[in-house]
């Protein structure tokens, strides 16, 4: 357990000492658990994100991408159940106000936050969606909420996508996007939060084929997460309770990932029924049933819905990947990210900084290399500290131009998990860096 | 300036009929000129956001990335001047209490929403700045901010950029994501909306360099103008006169396009001075000077700030590219969008639906291309049909499989702008799309 909450500290510390993840607004005192994403893990999210939609969007045919407004006609949201159900019930200490999760506090002891007695109120409903007003106009009318799903938009639009599109039962629309919920307790780093990034998609079918539609994307879900590199010991798939389902849901499975902290969701995965379009052709008004083209029958789809948590899987990842080795002068972190992505596909160093001919011909491989992939150049102290700074950023392979390179074009390529190193051509680089 | 409007409502079906963007909540009436992008638009919003990501961030020494969140400590508002200047001065009809810009509306007029004359308040101000509310306890104390520009969390992050980087002036820090403003007058399709995407970095200098870093960025945004396609002749640059620059320029510049609607804001450029570093200095007490490593002075540096409005950008392609050409049956419309911008890269048809060696020999060439390529496929009514289904979409290349292939495996590629076909060799298909 210390262990296990040692490598929380540690990766939380890698990724504030070397850019991945900054604490939010952090030069004014942070913000409610919020985070940034600093040069590596920006690039790190983006990889992950594009990973995503080549793998799920663009080299499916039944699949269609949707990038839909934050926030939509409070309609929506009264019309899917979340402003009436999407809360937690809290108690309020009448003595400092503040307010608790009514599961997770004992109302006969004392308040956490001021100490004093016997002060909770009943659990009152809270909503977890954030408000916010539009307009020229104040008052209530202009009530809007940010997004707490990025469903819906899906299920609004699917009109607009069977009318815009060649698309045919089953086919799936995908979107990835910001989510906002006003949690009460947001925390362990970037795994809980108030904003955090969604890539999800829904996926229409015929009422029959939700069971095998439901395993088969369990299985994709499970073979990317293979892809990704995830250990399957590491990984446990844990069925909902009758009782924890979502007011819309029939059958809900969640990945769950070892992390520091516990079994945790990593992806989830509903059958939503046809709760959503059947809800919103009914308070909308619009027809939202699908007309098969060959038989011409008419009925609303069913849907299974595959959601895969941008931010925390980040955090899985780099969770995942994370390693040390060796003792004394050996010992490194080495971060064991799959080449697709990690921030860097390769580093390039001259053996000397002082040699200009070494820097000018590292420099023109770095320049050519750059054209094609995201490359790092290090020039500062000696090659074994660069290696370990590359290591622990999972940078997969070093590039050195040494002496030998101005007599025979070939450099030094040493390999991330190895460490062994070998010569290379340079005309070869781009080829060996492909083939990672 | 009929035929000009024309476009504008040209432009506005197709990416309706086609899929580029649809009305934000239209099941439920819309909301507020609200847009969503559907499938095509936002594979074309994503290659824009890549490019721009590649050209000025990847490709670059001097710039890094930042994925900062969207609701920050609102301290960060106060200091950077926006709780207090960020508004529009308004009049409110004292009838209706609908509220108008102050600069927009003639108060001697009739009310253009009741119809009721001399009606209207004094000019007051009104904060474009969405509000909501975190955390478990209501009331002032837990007000937040959506941001209204992304340039503060990299003014916010510098210190944290500096000490995980070895970025050294001059340098810059880049971002892509949502902003917010309540505008009170949103509108012209997709070019003012109350949530919009930004691309943008700050770019920090001396002092002394600022003249020429601005002349320089301008030059930049210009070039990537030219590699998107405009046509200078469309575009022109706009000095702020003083009156109209923000509260922390000393100068600012559009580049404008001219739109159906007049010539408009397309990309900015602004010497922020070092007004919003030493701000944060002052209000969060964190020292944000930068130290030259070479000669240990300190200082606050100063900063050129390039904006590139990215949903703005999409609709000015949009109008770009969009042309119609010939008359009866040679009528066609045609989105010339450079290669890379293309939703699409090529289209694979077989000649015939009901020839099933055609079908799959189609098939085999459209699922190779696919794993590099998003491609698109057709196989319905006649070619000429499908040409100009993928014209009007932009498509450059279209793929035909016909019975020769079946004999010597090549096929017909036809080209979009020149409509000229040629035999291409099914294995030489990659380097030909490649090529574009």
């Amino acid at each position: 357990m210390a262990a296990e909450q040692d490598l929380m500290e540690k990766v939380v510390a890698l990724c504030k000492r070397r850019g991945f993840v900054y604490p939010g607004s952090e030069i004014y005192g942070g913000l409610a658990n919020s985070w940034d994403y600093g040069p590596l893990g920006t690039e790190l999210k983006n990889n992950i994100r594009d990973w995503w939609w080549k793998r799920f969007v663009q080299s499916r045919d039944d699949m269609v991408g949707l990038d839909a407004a934050i926030i939509m006609n409070p309609k929506v949201w009264e019309a899917s159940g979340h402003v009436a159900g999407f809360s937690d019930p809290l108690v309020e200490c009448k003595n400092c106000h503040q307010r608790f999760r009514a599961d997770q506090i004992d109302r006969e002891a004392p308040c956490p936050s001021c100490g004093k007695k016997g002060t909770f109120t009943e659990p009152k409903q809270f909503n977890l969606m954030f408000q916010t007003s539009i307009g020229s106009v104040e008052g209530d009318k202009n009530r809007v909420y940010l997004r707490g799903e990025i469903a819906q938009a899906m299920f609004v639009n699917f009109k607009n996508v069977l009318n815009t599109t060649r698309s045919r039962l089953p086919f799936g629309i995908a979107s990835i996007g910001k989510a906002f919920r006003n949690e009460i307790t947001p925390g362990n780093f970037i795994f809980r939060t108030l904003e955090f990034d969604l890539m999800e998609f829904e996926y229409f079918i015929r009422a029959a084929d939700w069971e095998k539609t439901f395993e088969y994307w369990l299985g994709e879900q499970k073979a990317w997460l293979a892809e990704l590199g995830f250990d399957p010991a590491h990984l446990r798939v844990r069925e909902h309770e009758k009782e924890e389902l979502s007011h819309y849901s029939k059958r809900t499975a969640d990945i769950e990932y070892q992390t520091p902290f516990g079994w945790k969701e990593l992806f989830g995965l509903a059958y939503r029924t046809d709760y959503d379009l059947r809800n919103h052709t009914e308070k909308s008004g619009v027809d939202l049933q699908y007309t098969d083209p060959d038989t011409n029958e008419k009925f609303i789809p069913h849907v299974v819905e595959p959601t895969f948590g941008l931010t925390r899987l980040l955090l899985m990842v780099l969770l995942e990947a994370y390693q040390e080795e060796g003792g004394g002068d050996e010992r490194r972190v080495v971060l064991r990210l799959k080449p697709a992505l990690a921030p860097f596909k390769a580093a390039v160093f001259p053996l000397l900084k002082n040699k200009e001919d070494l820097v000018g011909k590292a420099r023109g491989i770095y320049d050519a290399l750059r054209r094609d992939f995201s490359v790092a150049w290090d020039d500062r102290g000696n090659i074994g500290k660069r290696y370990l700074a590359q290591d622990e950023i999972g940078t997969p392979v070093c590039i050195t131009v040494d002496f030998q390179t101005l007599e025979d074009d070939t450099v030094t390529v040493r390999d991330r998990d190895t460490k062994e190193q070998e010569r290379v051509a340079i005309a070869d680089l781009p080829r060996h860096i492909m083939a990672l």
